[in-house]
């Protein structure tokens, strides 16, 4: 009876084959996938937390302290770790990465009629800020070998599409002022920073790096949120470290920090008891309890890196065996954080075959999910203007994230 | 040498009280203010928080699930939570009561360029969370028995300077669109919600309650929240129950509640992998760690209440025996959360009396404040449109903050 099964299943796996063959390069797929995970109950979640440093002693500490709100002490603790960590001079903790991301734009001068470049290939987070700014996102493409904004494509559009004048980039067709590039480090892998600063020189535009998904990152040795004017992280729960949900702008410029610091706090003048505000401001500071998490985390950081590139190194090994596909390594200036671990399938393939994965793979307990939906496609930034965006089209069709816990390696 | 020191005392004393009789107001004040409070080493704080129920056990069990973030199963619990205490049918929890009150405005209907009516006499937060709609706020005044929006001044303003066409009402000045009236619950105190919507209905404007300082407060025996089509709450370190940083949406229609959920998520439609987004959206979930902390904190807020009001029966009866200032008592038709106990300074007094006791009040310990700085006196507002403010003014001028803790009871 058991030859018989046996016999059965390969007889209709060769089946499968031949009527579909993108059916067997997902099943190849799924078993590599299976070979370099533990073997589970459970669904195997995309990205999930792990709690086994300090965690409770702090949060607990925050409770007893009654500091829960964000002028508690924990939040001055998390961002001078922050500075510790990444070697950037301030850092800010916000509620979240779109809080963040959001006056890291306002603090490096955007404002509003501006147009802002932005990559298609990003979450919708980074085009909502620079809409929260009213301003408009300008999508650029992005380049398959770093997943970030190709320089050189970059350049090549500005010098058809731009006028520098006063010290400032317009461009040519709307007339508007292009103020900043958000360069995005794409599921934590760092982008071209050296060669998007010097565009960015170039045309006098701001660079902001949108680090909300590489913290632990380095580009040339060096921890990423440094090419930027002003850069924003994010510590939500999916993300390699979390304080719930969390964010923080990075700058190496105090009078930028200052400022990102005062309109995070309603823009409220220092004062031992009268309300004066001075501006627009935000309620974007992180609360204590949440800063204490983050403190937590920050400990285990290095090692939580150390598992994620075991992880991926184990994943790189095993989809050496697998032709149609290939894992996406980190470009050779960088050391990632790999964040997100990502396979590519091969140019010839298409959004069906990244379909039949998604499917095959969600529905055996493996977590798998696609790029973001560009956002040139997405219809309240359908009119917005761009550049080809070929390169990215064509990494959205076959993109997809595979678990990448730190508690799997 | 004993006697002739208390002798000196005296004399200077009635020197003071002779040159000085703000002085005197103001040392009576303190006077009162320690016969009601504990006698205390440390600074006497205006509000802090108490974590004496399951506060730990609910965010250690938070912990140990790992869900931290807002898709943790704590934030829809302390939904129903809220719901069940308010008896509103939805709520929405959100990172904080500014974030609240954006989405209240957004979920209203309220479009850029439209204007919005909002008490001079607010936080700052109400007035922003205009200015994030595009929208221009129009201030105007509060009544000095309610602390709330005067609903008689309002009307007969709205009479003069506001026309009604196509159901809509219009500014006739501006020809702007008049969609909303936010009213502040201040300090606690309901205002007189029932005059207010009867004014809205004849004017076709939408009432929102900016609910931020008045969980626990009742407006004829039913709990605030049910006259607006929205309304935002406040669980800030200084609110009667806090999460840390955190904020609800209520509404009882089923529409404005869904689509206040929407855009608090970044306006994504549900899919298990697709991040499909149909309009701009926003990152204003509440984590669930906060949310567990919520959970306790409400289980807590009954006996919170209690406390709060016997503190302020004590100060109302110290109140009665001090010449020059009365207790604020809740309105007749509300039983209020007695958030902030607030003290006002006779009419013949002004901002100097109410400086002088801020300052005596602050330097022996006991931690006071004024009301805001109003709305049309900060530099960002003094360009929007208002009507007579006389009465917001001479209460800001004489209002004074005092300790409110549940713990001083």
């Amino acid at each position: 009876m058991v030859f018989k099964e046996k016999e059965l299943t390969v007889l209709q796996d060769r089946h499968v084959q031949h009527m579909n063959p993108s059916r067997s390069l997902a099943e190849s797929i799924l078993s590599a996938l299976k070979q370099c995970l533990p073997t589970n109950d459970r669904p195997i979640a995309l990205h999930e937390p792990s709690f086994s440093g300090n965690e409770w002693k702090y949060v607990k500490e925050c409770l007893d302290s009654n500091w829960v709100s964000s002028a508690g002490p924990f939040v001055s603790r998390f961002e001078a770790m922050l500075c510790d960590f990444t070697g950037v001079r301030f850092a800010v903790a916000t509620v979240n990465g779109t809080a963040a991301l959001h006056i890291c734009l306002k603090a490096a001068g955007v404002k509003p009629d501006d147009e802002v470049l932005c990559p298609t290939l990003t979450f919708v987070a980074t085009a909502n800020a620079i809409m929260y700014c009213n301003a408009t996102p300008h999508f650029v493409d992005s380049d398959e070998t770093t997943l970030g904004v190709d320089p050189k494509k970059l350049e090549e559009y500005l010098r058809l599409k731009a006028t520098v004048r006063g010290g400032e980039c317009h461009n040519t067709a709307t007339g508007r002022r292009i103020s900043a590039l958000i360069v995005l480090h794409t599921f934590g892998h760092p982008a071209d920073l050296d060669s998007l600063k010097e565009v960015c020189d170039r045309f006098k535009i701001a660079l902001i790096e949108d680090a909300a998904q590489s913290i632990g990152s380095h580009y040339k040795g060096k921890h990423i949120g440094h090419w930027g004017i002003t850069s924003g992280l994010s510590f939500n729960g999916n993300k390699t470290i979390t304080t719930g949900g969390g964010g923080a702008i990075l700058s190496n410029d105090k009078a930028v920090a200052d400022y990102a610091r005062h309109i995070s706090t309603t823009a409220r003048l220092p004062h031992q008891w009268t309300y004066f505000h001075d501006e627009i401001g935000y309620n974007y500071r992180l609360p204590s309890i949440n800063a204490a998490l983050g403190c937590a985390q920050l400990e285990e950081l290095p090692s939580f890196l150390e598992k994620k590139r075991s992880l991926a190194e184990r994943y790189r090994i095993a989809f050496q065996e697998v032709e149609g596909v290939r894992f996406f390594v980190e470009p050779p200036y960088a050391r990632s954080n790999y964040w997100l671990n990502a396979i590519l399938l091969d140019p010839k393939a298409g959004s069906r075959e990244r379909d039949l994965l998604l499917e095959l793979t969600n529905s055996n307990g493996v977590m798998t999910r696609p790029a973001y939906v560009l956002m040139h496609n997405l219809r309240m930034f359908r009119g917005c203007p761009r550049m080809d965006l070929s390169s990215a089209e064509s990494i959205e069709a076959r993109l997809v994230n595979i678990p990448s816990s730190p508690s799997l390696a």
